[in-house]
């Protein structure tokens, strides 16, 4: 039931970490399109864990194998799928952990729901489910540049150290150019000077990642329940260790007056803009053709190297000390996370959009 | 297309805020739930406008009238259509904004979608669609309370004035007491004095809302796009205004080590429980048994009584002031909203998990 | 979760026969339409039982009350909800009927499903609840029109008594001018000689509702799953009474040859075409631009003035004599109701054909 | 957009005809389920082309591989993916008919609808997709099969020669043992040799299958538009080369009178049953515990080996003759593919009603 995300754009993934695959089908998906494999592989090379030190020693460097649904390297309209093989799995780290639920991971709660669990690296749950994401995302933003509709996003926070400028102040396309994806460099070496002392010591940190989305058009998303912001906020939300969503101003407006938050319209060559865009591009559920942008919140990574109170399946309260490849912090790879599934939502809205009028 | 809310339990809601009539329909509501028409109304009076001074002065006793779906007091498993009549609307007081767009509302993206649109009080976008709301939301919680899940929403902050210590510290029941429905009776009569003084300076204010659900069981939430922070986050940012979601510790989670942040289990009398709750209830998308809570940030009213800069339908620039009868904040009233999307989104999510196993 | 019709344009309806109202709610209908009451209110006529001898005795002008979603005679693109009130219901007619079940009724099945049911003409279950399908089906068929889209039903055997000719032999709009909806100006007359002496029999007939869709382009319908004949056999196994559906030749092509059955193409003026057309205008679930046209099984009206052997809810065998007001035939009427379905049917896959190419 | 078939238990299939793989995902299939693979292959290879002399020549003992989903033989509620690849395609077999439409296929539709098309072997549109749903059909009967619920259906129809007895006069289980999957003995056999001169004849063949499910108990189905009959209707009209639905008595109720087409109910050692099953064990969209049966009506396969009139890309009138392997009828194959669509339906409404009460 709860494994298809979207409308139109139809993308329903499916494997569980040390499982045969992981991979998904993307219904819905226009025809006659150009696939371009190259963006793909290098989007999954930006999500890859091999990219850094803070991320996971296991080796992802993912490839792709695309079963149906191109032709002569053209959408045809009919479904994508695509899976990616789980080559470098070691089941047996994670052996000792077949009776222990983990603090603040799923597997207590895979149990409650489904009466068993594959407790290899969290099975299901584990954030490698979300490799397909990052494919499904590559083939809608492929869709969406041709639109001229752009999307980044950048570490924004993590840990104490947090950007304390606008977006705006900066150049985006800088972010790439470390290993903790943020546009400014002093900072950067700040958080990696940080994630090497919580490496150091044992534990895990969370983050902010930030998502910019221009070029836009005016007139998407599908009010009421189907507003922009709820269908972000839900894609955002579905992203493991994800605890939070703000759109533009976000939670700094609950503490500002209307006369304050409120953007102002003004005419320029014809077009509607806005003087401050404290409404993040989206008013009423529809967006307004400014800048749609929000922030992301991630928790720390709950796996930890130091010892930990817990239960296992016998109900008896244990100790587990977690061993394993496992990343330090979440946030540099999640930006591309972010971005798919971004893409996906601004995708399907915008092929929505195509069906209110005649 | 967006104008249905849930998998199982299915609310579609109608209703331009100055036309015929508000109302809804509910499909897959359980057959056999003997419907409390008192509670249906306390929860729309809960809701009204005429509550408090800092409400709308638009008189709003709602009289709710059941078209279908319930035969001598119970439901019959068919859909429950209800329409409660714009009676008291004045769309004279709209005319002058007729041709022109208010910031931070949605009076242009509508017309950017549609290509026209019903310019009285924000037609659709008006926040008295969530009338339908709260009338399904009561019907939810009549079957929740029966499973022994409790839900309560109140005021945790008001433009600068926030509570500081956790829910738990506090006797919730106590929040319905005052206007602006703040557990901490002190903090309150502070919230009235802010929101008195911002009426003053014909000026809106914003808040946060935060939405506690006691009892519900460990084992619903459908992953990994239904996720149940994915439902619950994409039916709060659905609600008019609401800029942000955060589950459990949320943005502050971001700036914690995991040895701070993770939820350590215990066992007691046979449950497994956690020692803290920075989860907010909810693991991997599924619910853990722990109470499951969350924050909603409002943005202030966008209607304000200065005069604003903006844009007429021509693409002039224009000076607005805007009259008629609005609220200065928006949260007290959005708290029971908020419960509402909450019951809806959990009753859907418990019929779901009946699913999950044969 | 049954009670909605469409992925873009999407119709729920409620409403028990004999509750306080029937109606529906019209999500994704396209803004800027103008909608034309005439047009409504004369298809409601078409369907109304009191058009003729064969039909129930039951007044049922109906009066469409429009609740949202139009603004100065246009739509909006928000949802549209309509109600139509039970005011002829005369509940008392039914009292005897609370504790049977009426053979080949839906009212043991409902008994069985929800656990309790509204004994009342059948409740839910009464073809009442059409009316809201003819309604929609007039919204869609106005939107149908103006893209030189055409849908016209027509009753093609009532009992023994069957068109032996196809239909592209006759002048279908003369289907209109007689009581039975027949083409076949004789066959009519006999049709309504064959009901006169059922009724008199205190019988009840079947018979055969065809469909003929003219002017849709080559392109709708969604593979596998939703192709349109798929789409179509649903829509139309959906309406009481309603046995069976064939596209095309149908079940007669079964007892064909390969080489008679094909629909050989052809070039006419840049125009592909077929010489034959077997396959009713669909080929692989989409639309090939010739004419798509189904016929439709409706069993015998189940209500009989004859007395019957059933089980009451006790469990007790019993005799039971129905008495009330009801139709001999449903054919006649059911033509109406067939087109609304098709028009919903083919509106909402143009819609979905509009975002399979970028 | 249409991919995906169900609304509790979702299967979406994947793959075109002689791409790198066919396939599918089942979502919301219960956890722990014992699957059966020796089952599954065995449905597979009923469903297999090489089984018979009327079958198409292409060798196709189908590998199915799962990927996910499934944890020690048993499933974990998570999606179930699977492939099969296609290794005995043969592109160039269908080189010649690249630029070329063949009557009564989709290759023009298809590329009516997107522009482009996989010209091989019929592309998406190939009777090889329905692995997936043999598959997934497999699995589903296992979870009835654990319920008391079966489901057998057999070939009543080939050409000319038809069952003339009611299905309850047979021994079902005897239809496997011949190759057309009839149960009559004798006919089975003049079907066979009709389908040998219609081989000789370089023609091809239709047919019917009859579906009967027993054991299933009364209260399943959705109405109004998701009625148990129009769920199967859809599911079988999506099959390929079907043209029509009949439930119960059908098309052969149209003529006949009330009195004759009513089923009488009864009591029956506590059970409430009827003396006749004209409506095919479905009221009012809801089962009512007695058998359902249905027919569906298959054209004779278009590909046949005689010339025929047609069209090529550029426009023009031409002859074609096709070559390739193709099966001479698609009946007895269908069988199986009708009994996994079958599955999927049932299982997904018996889900639903869990849902129905509290």
């Amino acid at each position: 039931m709860g494994n298809t995300f979207g409308h139109i754009l139809q993308l329903t993934t499916f494997g569980e970490s040390h499982g045969y695959a992981i991979g998904g089908v993307i219904d819905g998906y226009p025809a006659g399109i150009t696939i371009d494999m190259d963006f793909v592989r290098k989007e999954l090379s930006r999500r890859a864990t091999n990219q850094s030190t803070f991320s996971s020693a296991r080796k992802e460097v993912e490839n792709v194998t695309f079963l149906s649904g191109i032709f002569k390297g053209k959408s045809l309209g009919t479904p994508i799928a695509f899976v990616v093989q789980n080559e470098d799995a070691r089941p047996s780290d994670y052996e000792t952990l077949r009776d222990v639920y983990r603090p603040s991971h799923a597997d207590y709660t895979y149990m409650a729901k489904y009466g068993l669990r594959d407790h290899r690296g969290g099975g299901r749950a584990s954030a490698r489910e979300t490799i397909a994401r990052v494919v499904a995302g590559a083939l809608a933003k492929t869709v969406l540049l041709s639109q001229g509709i752009h999307i980044q996003a950048f570490t924004s926070q993590i840990g104490p150290i947090a950007l304390s400028k606008p977006y705006t102040d900066y150049d985006l396309s800088t972010a790439e150019s470390n290993d903790v994806r943020c546009p400014d460099r002093e900072l950067a070496t700040k958080m990696q000077d940080f994630l090497t002392q919580t490496r150091l010591a044992s534990d895990s940190a969370g983050g902010v990642v930030t998502c910019v989305i221009k070029g836009c058009p005016a007139g998407i998303g599908e009010p009421v329940f189907g507003k922009l912001e709820s269908v972000l906020a839900s894609a955002m939300l579905s992203i493991p260790a994800a605890k939070g969503f703000e759109l533009g101003g976000g939670f700094s407006l609950t503490n500002k007056y209307g006369s304050e938050a409120n953007d102002a319209f003004f005419e320029k060559n014809g077009q509607i803009c806005t003087r401050s865009n404290n409404s993040g591009g989206i008013q009423g559920g529809i967006s307004n053709g400014e800048d749609i942008y929000f922030n992301v919140a991630f928790k720390p990574i709950p796996t930890i190297a130091t010892p930990q109170e817990t239960v296992n399946m016998q109900g008896d309260n244990v100790i587990i000390e977690t061993k394993g490849r496992h990343d330090v912090c979440a946030v540099p790879r999640a930006v591309v996370i972010v971005e798919a599934m971004a893409a996906l939502s601004i995708l399907d809205a915008l092929l929505l959009q195509r069906t209110n009028r005649i």
